[in-house]
């Protein structure tokens, strides 16, 4: 439980309305504006739910000062920005689980690995030879690192993760259980009747404030690096190959891939269950929608979606509309014939 | 080896054809209906196998009444539901492995947490503190589970997977190796340049009697929780994103994935490769088909399919007819042009 | 650093150009033809760079004799097979990890577990009963292997990955990590209103010089088994199916998937994000463009690709060039309903 008045300490630029006791006025949770019978805190991030705001039972609601206006007699916390106050009050209820320095005695840690002060290493982990991790920094129970990486500062190790040698990654990195980080390019030469391997003795070097979600992949270049910049932010089942460069920024959603040697520009967002061809090039701020299969790289920034259509939004909404039309194609080509038959016109049908 | 006798006696319902003495044919093992050389039953599961089953040297084939009209002279167990009866001989020549209340002396299990009775724990396994294993169950060597977390009675967790804090399972799950259940959602705003976490406070609650395939990925809900009804089956590499809500006895076939608060009414199939987009809501009985990209809630139950087309079953029927069509088109709009030329008409193309 | 002389005695057929004194020259690493200020050896694979080629500060290039003509002046190494070369120098400078027959103290393998002459078993590793390993084999830390599995000579298993229960894989076998093998197949019976399983009793069957990517899947059979022939190589994130029988060198890219019972001919290429639906059989030398979803079994060897379109490569060409007609349909549907005005035809639109 903290009252309002705590709450509204933990809010730089905050303003409350309509409430004279914020000390009065006890919440112990964040929920949903439309939740019952709780004492909860609530907000409201778009006009779409102001009238769910104006009904809602929560003790108080999280609101910018546009969208307070429409919304008369509620107690309103008015912010500068909703989701960063709201994101400051579920971590007052929901406080992160912080490093306590402590190494499992069963953890495997090479004699010549360094690990930072007040760091956490799990169960069942093994840190292989000159392998650095920085201070601050949770590894958990089963990750599994080879020699010569390095890790950042204030880290947080999903567990069951496997690092291969000489990753380097940046502070502040975040990634959930089970991924994977360094494993060998998919590179092969078809000689004498059978795919020979070709080496794969590049690195993955990922930069400061990246998070990787769960059971992704992340593959070591051929040759030189495969790099991810800074502030990329990537869901789970997501799969990067050998030798891309990701700029800084990056957003890429569930289930997408990038194949080998693609480049991505900083503040690209790409959706969920994509994938983008190997050598493409996508220019800084462009939008690749969910579900897209990209073949050929767009020369500007702008969102666009579609089977291998290369289509820009607009086009692929007239594309939509005109699926119907494809559905009875058939039936207007017979209808030209038709014409074409009133014209004394014979031609026989195209190839 | 147990004889036809013993095989009889599992299934109820069962009858016996042209077989006199059923306990001295003797079995070993369930095969195909064309296996060679073998003592083994066999199944014939659709009217396309009939000329199967009559060249069989199947010893006895389990069939409907209705398929054991059409194969005549063969040695036959009629059963009400073939297939119900061909999981019980299967079972019974190939039991499955059953919990023996061993627990690893290498696990590492907080004191706090409690272990049903008869729960096998695998190898350098941990459980966190609070958290509940249900009796009879059996937790995979290397599977790592945070505190909070419950799993009810006979749970089979696969080798390696991952639970984070606060998920709770209801009785008989089963999941095979390197799944992971409770990872954060992917939530982040965009503000000063760069991509904000929102914390995800929510948990993952799934129902009684599920099962999941490896390397799947169930993100726990951003402020609410990621709901998972009973009786649902998900295959390997399935993605469930934050706030999804899946309803009872929904199946969702290999690299599918759901974006976040998804809706899933019950009995909803999702076959296999498709992406689902946010927020969208299937009705109950929805059949999605492999390989659909889906952008638009369906509104009434049916089947539905294609790349983001949002057409039916009959239409894609009609669609796949005309992309022969399609790739003339440019051809047939010569001939447009050529008749219009014909009836003086000069228009520019449309864009 | 090695000298030139000493990189020429590792390759076959090689012959120096322009080159007076090869063991004066030294090189410690190999980099692309525009690397700056490090004293490498390259490489020019195709004729697209040999411009590149000309401009290199390379010590030494690596060239076919045919593109060698084409680079007067440069030190270059002539070789029958370039990238086959480089793979020599590569290895040279990146020399891959030997196994040492070491076997961690702290892993689990049962006392009827066979482990070859010289193979290494990492930390945290289990092994079940009756399970073989062969020689001169790496096993990463975390995996797991349940009873009854045999791998072959000369493995290289990555970090936690999981093999259940009767698989069976050949010599030379690569994987990388948290992939998973003989998970059951994804069966069930939909009976009294829910989802029933169908045990999976057949296993997984790999033959030798087989490469797996990391955080893959391949299932077991229901009945039978899965099989994968020898030479194949899959990317990350690849699922195999129950029943699937994939021949020899087979390649399969990344986040690509085979649903149950595929057939695939040897020599088959699968690329990235494609989604092959269940029983479907493609004949040797098959080529599958990535981001192919395959619905129908095309009859002969060619290059297919395209959303369920079915179509080879140049008629996939054509399809592309009339997507900007689909979009502007509609207007030529205006155009041929405005034609048919002119000529005195009042007919509704097709559906």
């Amino acid at each position: 439980m903290s009252s309002l008045k705590t709450i509204l300490a933990l809010l730089e630029g905050a303003e409350l309305k309509n409430c004279p006791a914020p000390e009065n006025i006890e919440v112990d949770k964040v929920l949903p504006l439309t939740s019952k019978n709780a004492k909860f805190i609530s907000f409201v991030s778009s006009k779409a739910f102001v009238n769910d705001a104006k009904a809602s039972e929560a003790a108080a609601i999280l609101a910018s000062s546009e969208l307070a206006e429409l919304i008369p007699g509620k107690v309103l916390i008015v912010v500068p920005q909703v989701e960063l106050a709201l994101s400051k009050v579920l971590l007052h209820f929901s406080p992160q689980k912080q490093p306590d320095g402590k190494i499992a005695t069963n953890a495997v840690i090479h004699p010549t690995a360094k690990i930072g002060e007040n760091t956490t290493i799990g169960n069942f982990v093994t840190i292989g030879e000159g392998s650095v991790i920085g201070k601050n920094s949770i590894i958990g129970d089963g990750v599994k690192i080879e020699h010569n990486v390095t890790i950042g500062d204030d880290a947080r190790i999903g567990m069951n993760c496997a690092f291969y040698h000489g990753t380097k990654i940046g502070d502040r990195f975040t990634v959930f259980a089970n991924s994977t980080f360094g494993g060998d390019g998919f590179g092969f030469v078809f000689a004498n009747g059978k795919h020979n391997k070709l080496p794969q003795v590049g690195r993955v070097i990922i930069g400061d404030d990246v998070e990787v979600g769960a059971n992704c992949t992340v593959d070591r270049g051929a040759i030189t690096d495969t790099t991810i910049g800074n502030g990329c932010k990537f869901d789970n089942m997501v799969h990067i190959a050998h030798n891309c460069n990701v700029g800084n920024h990056v957003i890429i959603a569930g289930q997408s891939g990038l194949a080998g040697s693609v480049t991505l520009g900083n503040y690209v967002i790409i959706g969920g269950a994509c994938a983008i061809s190997d050598h493409l090039t996508l220019v800084e701020g462009t939008i690749i929608a969910g579900g897209t299969s990209l073949r050929t790289s767009p020369k500007t920034k702008d969102v666009y979606i579609g089977w291998d259509l290369g289509l820009n939004f607009p086009d692929f909404q007239k594309y939509r509309v005109n699926i119907k039309n494809i559905v009875v194609l058939n039936k207007w080509i017979k209808r030209i014939k038709e014409v074409e038959k009133k014209l004394g016109i014979d031609l026989p049908d195209p190839n």
